[in-house]
């Protein structure tokens, strides 16, 4: 079977981030090789599953030797689009919105939020965190250019989200993360990723419902 | 083979909890039972994983006629530990922590955020939406016993996620959703699940980064 031939799922794309997570918190260690079988170890991961996950996209690494860090973790960057910075609108200019603005996880500066976008003219004008405006969403086709915005996240009321999401798609967005809880279709040619809490709650409920032994072999799986 | 013998997977119960919600919508349109097929056709699900992932639990359904809604419903409510509703208690009452105190997702009633805490003595003991009180997190195993509180999200920094991290687990929490930006690691017999917004945008950025019909291959599996 020739792996190269098949389809790269969206879990193996959410693996590869994982990788090069840990790729990124060894070589800040000063580690400078690692073979499947120690980063599986260290990271709680799958040896066999890393194996498969990179062969997909050529031929890393050195038998008996593993992988040099730097190396994989500049192939990783390129495969998952992130050389360049994407930046970020954020559709709604509440609570979650000022969240996202100023969350720390994209410190590491594959993304940065830009703008956010709100109706409300009280918002309308300000800025968050002294140097992120906050635009009319009226606007946001034009600002959406005028600042190369090529994400938009959706942090807005469930009855909002579908005007919200016609909003950037009609911009020329392709990539909108969705955090209302609702159901959102993506036209042809957009990709649209949901931030689904309850799925993770219901995962930890899961987890409370069983005996304890249950629950910790279930979740070693 | 006999399934019921495997474990069951993280993904598995994922998978469970948005079979649930499509099942919520269709009980809402009032339709009554519906054949694994059609529900896999209505929500671009996999119908032979349905099968096979509702066949670890026992039997449901009735071949050729397909599932009874409200009693797949109920089934499925019960496998998830969600008879009775989760008490959450945040910490964190920064813009993140409100903003899941006013999430509305939670609105079907098996989770509800019943506290915030936090250090801050300019929040503390004034409340959220008019009904939520802010604590002081130093109180928190008391309160938790007192309101009981069985999840625990943390909306804190990373520098601070550890401390909140250790925090609630002696006061015997089991159940943490975690938003901080860092890897923690569960005690035996607590179990963590992170929210990780990097590997939802990274996994835009892959989209962005192929060509459009490659995209949309590799999104399809």
């Amino acid at each position: 079977m020739n792996v190269k031939a098949e389809r790269i799922s969206e879990l193996t794309v959410n693996r590869l981030s994982v990788y090069l997570r840990c790729l990124d918190e060894l070589s800040a260690q000063g580690v400078v090789t690692i073979s499947s079988r120690s980063l599986a170890e260290r990271f709680s991961l799958n040896s066999a599953q890393i194996r498969k996950d990179l062969a997909y996209f050529g031929e890393f690494g050195v038998r008996g030797l593993g992988y040099n860090i730097d190396d994989l973790r500049k192939h990783l960057t390129s495969i998952l689009g992130l050389n360049a910075a994407h930046r970020v609108g954020v559709i709604g200019a509440g609570n979650l919105g000022t969240a996202l603005a100023n969350y720390e996880g994209f410190s590491g500066g594959s993304f940065a939020v830009v703008a956010l976008f709100d109706s409300d003219p009280a918002k309308i004008g300000s800025q968050i965190s002294g140097h992120i405006p906050i635009y009319d969403v009226a606007d946001f086709a034009r600002k959406a250019t005028e600042i190369s915005i090529d994400i938009a996240a959706l942090a807005v009321p469930a009855h909002a989200a579908n005007f919200a999401l016609s909003t950037v798609v009609s911009a020329g967005i392709k990539a909108v993360l969705n955090f209302a809880p609702i159901r959102l279709n993506a036209p042809d040619g957009v990709k649209i990723k949901h931030v689904d809490l309850l799925v993770s709650l219901e995962s930890l409920s899961y987890f409370l419902a069983r005996s304890p032994l249950e629950a910790k072999a279930a979740f070693e799986a």
